[in-house]
């Protein structure tokens, strides 16, 4: 035990998938399991440590990871490459550590991040999917990819995203502008795919885009609208917010 | 009710899709739940009637299906272009129909079917599958794909299947005789699928098969033992049975 505390502390780097179907989400609540919970529960298992993991991003209830991050401080003598497959024995099958990293001292999995990539999927069709359930939306009607292509194109820059955010509570003038670096959109039949990358997203930014591409897909605005949503600033301009099970963090970027 | 029992009886087939992950296959069983059984309650839920659906394809516990096909005959009222949402309503998430068609008197899903399109996948690296777990069988080796398609060309043709067949009780000689019209091994990275089209299949055969490619894809056997294999018609020099999740049925043909 005295070895432990005295050995070397590092900051170490995990990345890891997870299907969010039966979770909370990433971080820590009262009514029901979380992606954090279970990945300190499995440090703690592994190492003997009982620590706090900062994610890089908040995932909500039911929203995937392909490639999410988290940083810990850490004094365990178990070696680094050791880790992802140590922890991922102790975790469920939804979830799995695919990499472990020694990073700098002050490394932060969220405040280190230089940016995200997140899909949303769409299955386009009259038949609700099976197969893909737990990872897309379902819409009945087909989408015009072309012109929620054009629409997407409006929101690549630096702007103000306020008309793309649920959450206003302590968000200060100009606290919303995000850049966007690109946003593309695709058909991989029956499934409409788009794919945003961005130096950050406020609370249900992605989800709010892909509601617009979608009303925009369906015919019921044109590609302008999306610029004129944008620069409204205002919330009740734009599209619903889709459901979590489309939604996937696909990678931090440092 | 007499107005039901006197309704121009019809065949009817049905088109359906499956995650088989939370069912003990295809057929009514005693020790769970079936996929046949959900069919006919919905069925009973829509036309009143209780009947026996006949299917093409017996899958086992956890197998899945893109397009499995099932037919009975029926007097229901219910228009046949109404069945698919209609029953799709009354069947869980992990089970959708997607077609219903009228057929000729005589008609029956599995002995009228000229054909099966077989899917297995692999999903290699060293980290396992989160997304893709319930449809996908885990190798942490890579696999020569090259040499599994040059083994898996010596599988096409009209042959005695026997030395792939798990269960041989009442197999008579001759019995065991099947033709595969193709059978196309890709990568589709980090997921190596098979696709097998034939005439018919014998029980495990298509894991068999599978069980063998990985061999010859991990380099155990050269892609010539296959035909070593199929001439001996002795399943102890075949490979391992791969187990059901990696397994779907894709299509059957008329």
């Amino acid at each position: 035990m005295s070895e432990r505390q005295t050995a070397r502390r590092r900051t170490v780097k995990l990345t890891f998938a997870y299907d969010g179907t039966n979770y909370v989400g990433w971080q820590w609540q009262a009514n029901g399991p979380s992606i954090q919970a279970e990945l300190e529960r499995a440090i703690h298992a592994v190492t003997g440590e009982t620590l706090r993991v900062a994610g890089a991003g908040r995932t909500d209830a039911g929203v995937h990871a392909r490639a999410q991050t988290a940083s810990f401080v850490t004094a365990t003598r178990v070696p680094t490459w050791k880790l992802p497959l140590a922890l991922s024995a102790h975790l469920p099958e939804d979830i799995v550590v695919s990499d472990a990293e020694e990073m700098p001292d002050g490394f932060h999995a969220r405040k280190s991040a230089r940016g995200k990539v997140y899909r949303y999927s769409i299955y386009t069709g009259r038949v609700r999917p099976v197969i893909e359930r737990r990872y897309t939306t379902h819409f009945t009607r087909e989408l015009d990819v072309e012109a929620m292509s054009n629409a997407a194109a409006r929101l690549v820059g630096t702007f103000d995203f306020s008309a793309f955010v649920t959450e206003l509570r302590a968000m200060k003038k100009g606290d919303c502008v995000r850049t966007i670096r690109g946003l593309d959109v695709w058909r991989d039949e029956p499934i409409v795919h788009l794919q945003v990358e961005g130096n950050g997203f406020l609370y249900n930014m992605v989800r709010t885009i892909a509601g617009c591409l979608v009303e925009v897909g369906k015919g019921n605005y044109p590609p302008k609208w999306m610029a004129d949503v944008l620069e409204s600033r205002d919330r009740r301009r734009a599209g619903p917010v889709l459901p979590a099970r489309g939604l996937c963090l696909m990678r931090v970027l440092y």
